[in-house]
């Protein structure tokens, strides 16, 4: 095949992006190696913090990226065709009202979901065993008993049903709890045993033991779970939120965990990462604050560059391609 | 029926004891209205620490206490036919050459098996998200970020496969782990996926990604687990206590967390209880330690009456009672 009917592949990482995130010369080449024949119909470059972006947006087809270039995008890039983004949320890239109609946004929902079962299954029964509680009592090297019954017969809440959610119910369902799903427009589903939609969330919440945060971040769902919707919760509910920080108003939160209203809290995403060494969410009690792993696994730029490569087939043969972010939905 | 045909069932608490073991007159009151026509039969009497507990032995039939009298007990209790302990662990009561041949002794065995199936998926979960550290790092409020894949395909090798080991096992398997099961005999179970005796374990160890300690302590199995045998486990293992403090040599163990040749433990069960607050156990780098939490429920005492009553319905029955201990297995 002559060089020129090669597709042009930029791969662009800011620096200051978690590690697994890093598109680096090493993860590339490996999955070239995975994916020879695919990889031959490829030129690549490799970018970071934009250093190269200009001259790779004169002439790239397909492009990799946590958060691309919105400015002026269809000038700059005249052949672009496909974007890919790095993470699954793509929250941070809306309205997409900066994309050309004739660009296709992808996302990797579905990358994360065996990880966020394991991370639910272990959040819901550390909360369930008050495990924040203990390890306190740990390290003042005391000695307390708090008996807690199987979680079973539990219910959990579980706002969003996509990749996480669905992740979620599986967790709590293996658990043998009830799981109640809230989604856009409320469509049944075989995992959960019940599903409403969003609009009527206001009678749900209050029959939670456990809310899980699984919803992508979109004009709709910021500041779902403010102040008077927490206050909805019976005491002693439990949240978790393995999704994104802007659902849910954390002071609101920080206070009801402050004076025991909730039994405990497991926070897994924040804005801004890293927490901030000053913010009060550290030492709250009873909430455990985990740095954003939840759902995200180690080789995870692999998975990506793989996950890639299955839908460039899919392009090359002139398929739909998986996991296209709605422009009107925003995930 | 004549007051005297009634049986004489005395229950005894060392007021010492935890909270959820004591057999009160509220318990025994609920009980017996759960169980009318089986407690119609009995005549009960309730001492705590000793202070009735000679009066007792005089007329009773049946006991149900934590520590049963050991000195000279058929001669104070003429009467005695069977004697139930509160808990499932009977090591305290070894060897049983205090035992008359005509008593019966029944344990509590097959009371934990779905709190410690819930603590047991929690503390391997907790373990390979490297969850003490996180926490760690939470309360120094550092943002690091530790990504671990998931669990599933790790290696669980639970020794001793009672109701405690099944119960681990249903915890491995329902994570996609692999589970070898270390027994007396090496017995195959369809939980297990593979099965191995005690005298095979240095061969077996050296696959474990994560130990679960399930067995009874008996003299076969004190100090199974010590200094040499723990060396035989892969760096980056981890090992879980459920069971008893003297299966394991908790100095050794502690010396290989400190130096970081295993990933991390969690140990539920200490010599003695409560754990000493001047214990290096409390601050060892990655250990979890637990108050003796992970197997026991609200309303044990509750518990434990119910299922005295269904033997008792045997044992008025004639036929053989659950859960007699073996004199010789000492379990």
């Amino acid at each position: 095949m002559p060089r020129s009917a090669r597709l042009h592949l930029h791969l662009e990482t800011p620096r200051t992006s978690p590690a697994h995130f890093h598109l680096t010369e090493e993860a590339w080449a490996a999955a070239a190696r995975r994916h020879r024949a695919l990889a031959r119909r490829l030129r690549v470059t490799i970018g970071w913090d934009g250093e190269i972006l200009d001259a790779a947006l004169g002439s790239a087809d397909l492009m990799i990226d946590s958060t691309p270039p919105r400015e002026r995008l269809r000038e700059r890039a005249p052949r672009l065709k496909w974007i890919q983004t790095t993470g699954a949320g793509v929250e941070g890239l809306l309205p997409l009202d900066w994309l050309p109609d004739d660009i296709v946004l992808t996302n990797n929902s579905g990358a994360h979901g065996p990880k966020a079962e394991d991370s639910c299954t272990m959040a819901l029964l550390a909360l369930h065993a008050r495990l924040p509680q203990v390890m306190a009592n740990q390290r003042d090297r005391v000695w307390r008993q708090i008996l807690t019954p199987p979680i079973a017969g539990a219910t959990a809440v579980v706002i969003g049903f996509g990749d996480l959610g669905q992740a979620a119910g599986r967790a709590a369902k293996k658990l043998g709890m009830k799981v109640i799903a809230i989604t856009r427009r409320g469509t049944a589903t075989r995992l959960a045993d019940a599903a409403y939609p969003a609009t009527r969330i206001d009678r749900v919440l209050p029959r939670a033991d456990y809310v899980i945060v699984a919803s992508p971040l979109t004009p709709l769902t910021r500041g779902l779970l403010g102040a008077s919707r927490l206050a909805l919760l019976k005491p002693g509910a439990a949240l978790i939120n393995i999704a994104r920080a802007g659902i849910v108003d954390y002071e609101a939160l920080r206070g009801m965990l402050e004076r025991g209203a909730l039994s405990g809290a497991v926070l897994d995403v924040f804005d801004p990462e890293p927490l901030p060494a000053g913010s009060p969410l550290w030492s709250t009690p009873n909430l455990m604050v985990l740095p954003h792993i939840t759902c995200d696994r180690p080789g995870y730029a692999d998975f990506v560059l793989d996950r890639w490569f299955e839908n460039f087939e899919r392009f090359l043969g002139g398929k739909r391609l998986k996991n296209i972010v709605d422009r009107q939905l925003g995930y």
